[in-house]
């Protein structure tokens, strides 16, 4: 079975250039063909081949499906009035993350089971074709566990990040902490799990202690991703690369030497903007960034404590007005780059073999997403070939 | 035929207070009965009287339809690219303006139609139940009527806009395009149009301008409303407050001397962050306003130069986040603020008798709306008693 979209008015199609680096590529009166869930063909209307069916995007852009490199979607319970109290200037309430760690233990599975579900479809809805998931609110074997293995249920790229903050059984014991982490805790959760991540920053783990629960994470088969610099700078993003993580994420606060590890290494910079707008923090300095050659993603962080929101075109939107990025580097950064933030070749663009992970907007260019903040635009979402939305008629 | 929504787990009703102010009342596991177009009864869900039908709100929120009231809605064209390479740093199109002027011209009254019902529906799906339209792209006698008349089929909130800015024929005679817009142009649009309206700043149109236009509409029976102190200080403020306009919008660059006009005048402040989000511009100080007592609205100015955001949710965002402004405030201002703007009492507000413009929330508290920054929550919305949206299932 296959399908031909045409009358497409920009198809962004991100296919490697001849450097093995990600180009993009606009082109006007464009089509598309899907075949078994993969991209078939792409390439001007009039020399389109033919195909089962037909859907005309009646001018409208498409582009590769988002790719959401960063979310926390394994919990129980909802912050909005401690988000409501922080905008208004309140005191940031004591109970922050320890609120929601607290919520999911008391929760059963199938209440974690449904909320999961809930925000993975409203990704979906919104155009979000692959997103990982980490746990981190459960803090004890059990609760970690039935965290990694409930993700595991939606997506493959799950991480286990039971060093998101020492759970508080072992308030003042950091190391024992550490110890059950890289140890009965990993064992655990290993097999549910594709990466391991930590929280590198004052408050939550130093870099020794980074070093070990990646270190033990890679033993036990996983790959690394670390939280770095997000509230001050710190050891996260060395911790990163010397570790040869996928990504480091946050990177708001960045030194030279930060930024040369990141250009001189694999690991990209994973950029979350949402967390600065709900949490009313400066935001990371994109174009340095990209200025010194580091590539960089942009992913949610939805979360029910720092930033809530499950949108990427908002987090677009902000890359572009916030950090300055241009509307080609933010939509790339929300696709292509989440993908190689994941190590993943098969999506984020959609070259011929890429799997057909797509969206229509309802909108003749990838730059409504910024020019129409809020304002919902994907018109079609189609997952491995699958519509996922309907596609709107002509 | 009555309606009765129950479970509701927040119900926003902005029920006049005993001094005639607009208060605001959150009540737990409330209940609403609409009946004939109206709101007939609200309270406590124990003591809801019977129905003919029923709604299971499953513990979402319920508040008043958005009211926006400042949108500019007739035009042609588009300014994707022009955003984009604004967002981008290159130089400000020198088109501007007119870009969107020569399109709307050129258009056919068909086309014209077209995008403003479709913006009207995009509205209305993302819960503006009440909306005001100005013209301002036609800017000769004819297009500005076509304009006013087009805008009147879809909404009563008209407003005649020929002083948006000084039409190209008459470059260098501004008092000439004045005498057209008092004279002709307003003659041919007053039929159409509830409100009169005028762009007073550096590059449009000077003090005496705008006295001039706004007593000319007022003269034709059309009320006053102002664009002021958008780009820079200047009369704007000054001179809506002594026209008793309804508002004064933007408002972005105020001196003591405007705010203590606008707290002892019945013109109030309509805020717009929207535009200084998508032109990268510093916000509205709306904390100030506030505190001098001036009553502030919020409204999307949805257009396709500075702002082509149609979505309240996220100018409410932007308004928690960036202009410091509560959530309630925020919600005041894009409810019951609006309705004030436009010298309306039927709506903005779910006191009995009010019209039953409501929204249903796929969140438990009005705070979802900054809390969860560009996603989707409109689940249901009723205007005048009908159902717009599906309510969800439990």
């Amino acid at each position: 079975m296959s399908t031909l979209i045409t009358n497409v008015r920009e198809l962004i199609t991100h296919e490697r250039t001849g450097e093995g680096g990600i180009g993009w590529a606009a082109l006007n009166d464009a089509a598309i063909v899907i075949e078994d869930g993969r991209v078939a063909w792409t390439g001007p209307a009039s020399r389109a081949p033919a195909a089962d069916a037909a859907v005309d995007a009646a001018g409208r852009a498409v582009l590769p499906g988002f790719v959401d490199s960063h979310a926390h979607l394994v919990f129980a319970g909802e912050r909005g009035a401690e988000f409501a109290a922080r905008m208004a200037g309140l005191p940031y309430s004591a109970g922050g993350i320890r609120t929601t760690v607290v919520a999911t233990r008391a929760a059963g599975d199938a209440q974690l089971d449904a909320n999961l579900r809930r925000l993975a479809a409203e990704m979906l809805a919104q155009g979000i074709t692959t997103f990982e998931c980490k746990s981190g609110y459960g803090l004890t074997v059990a609760d970690e566990e039935r965290s990694v293995r409930l993700a595991a249920q939606v997506t493959p790229e799950v991480t286990y990040l039971g060093a998101h903050v020492v759970a508080p059984e072992f308030a003042g014991d950091v190391a024992g902490y550490v110890d059950l982490v890289c140890g009965p805790m990993l064992t655990a959760c290993a097999p549910h799990a594709r990466w391991v991540d930590v929280f590198c920053e004052d408050g939550a783990f130093g870099a020794d202690e980074a070093r070990a629960v990646l270190a033990a994470g890679r033993a036990a088969g996983l790959r690394p991703r670390v939280h770095a610099n997000q509230l001050g700078y710190g050891p996260g993003v060395a911790v990163a690369v010397e570790a040869r993580a996928a990504s480091a994420d946050h990177c708001t606060f960045l030194t030279d030497a930060d930024i040369d590890a990141l250009a001189s290494s694999g690991t990209m910079a994973t950029l979350l903007p949402g967390v600065e707008f709900s949490t009313r923090q400066p935001y990371p300095d994109a174009r340095r960034l990209l200025e010194a050659g580091v590539a960089v993603a942009i992913a949610t962080d939805c979360n029910p404590g720092s930033c809530f929101t499950s949108s990427m075109p908002f987090c677009i939107a902000l890359a572009v007005r916030d950090m300055h990025m241009t509307t080609q580097e933010a939509v790339w950064a929300a696709t292509g780059g989440g993908a190689r933030a994941l190590g993943r070749d098969d999506v984020g663009h959609l070259g011929v073999g890429a799997r057909a992970d797509l969206i229509m907007l309802d909108a003749p260019s990838h730059a409504y997403l910024a020019y129409r903040p809020g304002v919902p635009q994907i018109a079609a979402v189609w997952q491995a070939g699958l519509v996922v939305g309907h596609p709107p008629i002509g």
